[in-house]
């Protein structure tokens, strides 16, 4: 299987110049080991990384798909950024959502001007297929796809413009793109440098598929009961194939942990990061016996808390 | 009187480079004008942007006086700046703090290698004075002084790096360090852009002063109504000038406002701002008539709230 390039991943730097964040690296003073910097991808443009693909995707298509247009299904931060994404090149989306998706973001995908279209949970990701072979419409696939990996890799790759010297760098794993493209690009730019997975332990199909060395398959039930639903996918082929060659080992956390990562985060980093996105933080904070020592980054994904339990998460 | 210029202020930044945060201009996707662009100081060290200056002033310092050693006085975000720029490039610090001071900010200060000194409150300043002479310590003023000035304009500086075409600059004022530094800066590098102050309403005086021609006082117990605690100072005459040069106009902002913007900064922006680093966000979304229009950028000068408030504000 052809895996992902730092060649690839450098020629998205280029295309996601000035639509993307350039997010700094950010020295967390308060660190009694001094030693945990953030990658805040809490604050690209829609709240996640996940446009840093979705920039890649739409920019690397030719003109006459992009005048055809995109399609995405998504329950979380993935729409929206395809839809930013595709707003801004004057490219044409739709974006197929589970109709139990939360009101907020559906208007927030909406308001990016792309059409939104609500089926029953289960059936998005169908839906979408036979859309996109209908309208003749591009699928941007979430995470299974080389040029998502590629886009989602540049925040690896910023990582050592940034850090040179980096020890350990913490990375979410869900549908594994993230983490697929960020281990391409550290093994390439610090071959020294280890990269850890992190999950929720609630979803923790991937420690368990890189112990087995194959991907397993959990119940999507099981998944659900993690509060980080950022992460309740799972890698693909692609993916999980990048996954076994440039990570070095995964940690899981509890959900006390991932609430315990939120709050201080929130209070010493200044940042509102999701579950999903504080999970590297719950990694380093509670799993030290586990980590490599030396200059962390833990990347904090994306910041779409959902209000109320965020509130309720900081008050205690 | 002699005001700070643009290559103090370059000259500061050569100096803050590294140590500082260089933060992001931050464009805001969610905001249907599509103008507005935040500048995220709270995610400096210390969460505030008065690390550029206690960088500046300390980093200016002969080796004689480093060898002896800096004192601060604040009961904020200064005393923690001071002390953690003074440990990184090995000055002795002594802060003196009001007993009044939050346990939490004590702390912090204190875990920055800093000597903490408490006194009744009110006689902080004067203590301080008494120290520097008695111990030979440079004093290093939360705002009347020409370096932490030029420090704090490195802020404006950025803003013109990254956005040339700014039209409007909205920064917080409270003793004017900040204000007056930025404006500096943007009317050298940007002089078409308009540079607005932004204050509660409960501690207007600098509007009314600007307004009036000179420094007016208000009494301390008013100032002390807003939840801005950061803006309860007045100007000096030093930092007074600057703004009666750079500052085009000034906004007050209720403290419902406030409430309302640290909401929308966490929750769209993904940013824990203090009531003081929202105040900006705060005018450009309820005194749109009173702003001119354009490409607009807000200054979030701090992410430190009371957790407690904090929490209780996100609720509701």
């Amino acid at each position: 299987m052809e895996l992902v390039t730092i060649s690839d991943i450098e020629a998205a730097a280029q295309r996601v110049r000035g639509v993307a964040v350039r997010t700094p690296l950010l020295l967390q003073t308060w660190d009694p080991r001094g030693t945990l910097w953030l990658k805040p991808e809490s604050l690209q443009p829609v709240g996640a990384f996940k446009v840093r693909g979705a920039f890649n995707a739409i920019a690397t298509l030719d003109d006459e798909s992009r005048a055809r247009g995109v399609i995405a299904y998504s329950s979380g931060n993935h729409a929206q950024a395809v839809a930013y994404a595709a707003q801004r090149y004057g490219v044409p989306a739709v974006i197929v959502v589970p109709d139990i998706a939360p009101r907020i973001k559906v208007e927030a995908t909406r308001s990016y001007g792309a059409e939104v279209i609500e089926v029953p949970i289960g059936e998005h990701e169908a839906k979408a297929h036979e859309l996109a072979a209908e309208r003749r419409l591009t699928l941007v696939a979430p995470f299974d796809d080389a040029a998502v990996i590629a886009g989602q890799g540049t925040t690896g790759l910023e990582i050592t413009e940034d850090l040179p010297d980096v020890e350990v760098v913490l990375v979410p794993v869900s549908g594994g793109g993230l983490a697929a493209g960020v281990g391409a690009a550290i093994k390439a730019r610090a071959p020294h440098a280890k990269v850890i997975g992190v999950e929720p332990a609630l979803a923790g199909d991937t420690a368990e598929g890189l112990r087995l060395g194959h991907r397993v398959d959990w119940p999507q039930a099981d998944r659900a009961r993690t509060i980080a639903d950022g992460l309740r996918a799972q890698p693909s082929e692609l993916t999980f194939a990048h996954l076994r060659k440039f990570v070095d080992a995964m940690v899981t956390v509890t959900e006390d942990e991932i609430r315990a990562a939120m709050r201080t985060l929130a209070s010493k980093a200044r940042l509102v990061a999701e579950p999903s996105g504080a999970v590297t933080t719950a990694a380093y904070l509670s799993h030290t016996a586990e980590l490599p020592p030396g200059r962390t980054v833990a990347i904090v994904s994306g910041g779409n808390p959902d209000p109320a339990m965020f509130a309720e998460i900081l008050a205690g």
